[in-house]
């Protein structure tokens, strides 16, 4: 219908690309990670070029440029950071490991604060190496969770406790439900943590929906991405454009918009064929998936 | 220690292997699939060899002899047929091919009477082709289960549901957690419907101890294998060997044996470098391994 294809599926658009300007595009953000292969001054322009007003940011490139200098950029291009991904990694055996991430979950604090987002994603982390005990590190990410709660609360940021597919249970995230995931926010003041609902994690979630409700105000991230099959070699790079997949966008953007969330929407996607892509195809694409999938429904 | 290794990893066994009439094997059952590389009269000389009791029997491979024969050589074997795997695939969007698979799952309960055993476990099926409809598919199994229950009944057959591990969701099984497996079978009398534990697909669920404990005496069978990481690029051959991976056994056998489980433990693993192995030192492993891992908590 309009000549331009899709990446990375190649299939024809839909619809026309969104142009800056358009109300649709009012509540997308680009999650860094979605555009792997541009460098964070890269995205910035990307995102501004397709006339978006949001960035979701990752500590690592925002390291590459430095810290203050990425602050500048960001301000300097007028867009809104959603979020900041991403704190965690609490599940160490090792007494000494678990200081250290905390004073690194510290600082992820305060480099949210200087880059203008008030929202920082958690990965609680895996399980330690060789161990077994599942429960054991989940307790230790609740505890770790609870310590760095009010530093969050004096800094004006919320924890964003992001429950990740049982896929990642062993090896990245102990947090496996947003049912989960709220039995712990729960034991906090809703300003100081909250979770983060993403699609690709959580669409095979028995009562998601009622889980969705019971969060209400505490999401503090609505992220957006699909699942795909076959589920790739690297099961971390399985994440799909909006449409590719098995996700029903419509029935989980209902359920977050019912819950009176008013906040950005982030595309994040980990995908090896995506990252292949010119920035600008993949940004375009999304805008288009995005407008045509997600944002009716919000 | 005993100059013996285990499959596939190699490592040097740490047990010796328990000898026919060990009272250790006594509720050890093989899973057929453990040794796809065997035939069925292969699988059930070689469990008898290895002085099991007991075998869990799938369809295809008895089909291969035909039924009448294959129940001639389970008699003469004189083991236990723990369950027979498997009906299921409910979920289709076609009312045709949800009445075949109707029709099919009533034969395969008539096949688990004529083979000999009193459970039939049943693999839910996925999404169908192009659906996102994972509520509708959930809700076309449990009707097709509420259909199928009363034959069961009849014919003194207890279904399983096998809840699968949320990898498989989407290509699969539908039912994604021991909490939601429980809540369609209490639909039903225990003595009709019942739950498969399988460590492989429930280690990660937050709360099974207390969904084990729930369950009680719908536990129609209890299989283990273990959770292996890297996932492999087949994800339907990801199962290791007890020990290889990041199942706490203990707690997940302990947590069954509290229900007053009294049958058979299946080892169901479907992993191409175990079925690589001569069969019967994949049955030696699989009875070292129980023994020392698993067998101690029943």
């Amino acid at each position: 219908m309009t000549g331009v294809t899709d990446v990375p599926s190649g299939a024809p658009a839909r619809i026309e690309t969104p142009r800056a300007g358009d109300p649709r595009l009012a509540r997308l953000s680009l999650n860094q990670r979605t555009t792997a292969q541009w460098s964070l001054p890269e995205a910035l322009d990307g995102a501004r070029a397709a006339g978006l007003e949001s960035i979701g940011l990752w500590r690592e490139p925002v390291a590459d440029v430095g810290l203050e200098k990425a602050a500048q950029l960001v301000a300097a291009s007028g867009l809104r950071v959603s979020s900041l991904c991403r704190g965690g990694f609490f599940t160490a055996a090792d007494a000494g490991a678990r200081e250290a991430a905390h004073t690194d979950n510290l600082a992820a604090i305060d480099e949210a604060v200087t880059l203008g987002t008030d929202v920082l994603v958690l990965v609680p982390g895996g399980l330690p190496g060789g161990s077994r005990d599942l429960p054991g590190a989940r307790a230790r990410a609740a505890e770790a969770i609870a310590r760095l709660a009010p530093y969050a609360g004096e800094r004006g940021v919320r924890l964003g406790i992001e429950p990740m597919h049982p896929i990642f249970a062993a090896d990245r995230g102990v947090v496996s439900s947003l049912r989960q995931a709220l039995d712990i926010a729960e034991e906090h003041p809703a300003e100081q943590v909250g979770v983060v609902v993403d699609t690709y994690h959580l669409w095979w979630e028995p009562g998601v929906e009622e889980q969705i409700a019971r969060a209400g105000e505490r999401i503090v991230a609505y992220q957006v991405c699909d699942w795909i099959t076959p589920v790739p070699a690297d099961n971390l790079l399985g994440r799909g454009m909006m449409g590719d997949g098995h996700v029903d966008f419509a029935a989980f953007t209902r359920a977050v918009a019912a819950t009176g969330y008013a906040g950005d929407v982030e595309v994040e996607i980990f995908n090896a064929d995506v990252w292949a892509q010119a920035g600008e195809d993949v940004v375009a694409t999304m805008a288009r998936r995005y407008a045509e999938l997600v944002e009716p429904y919000l």
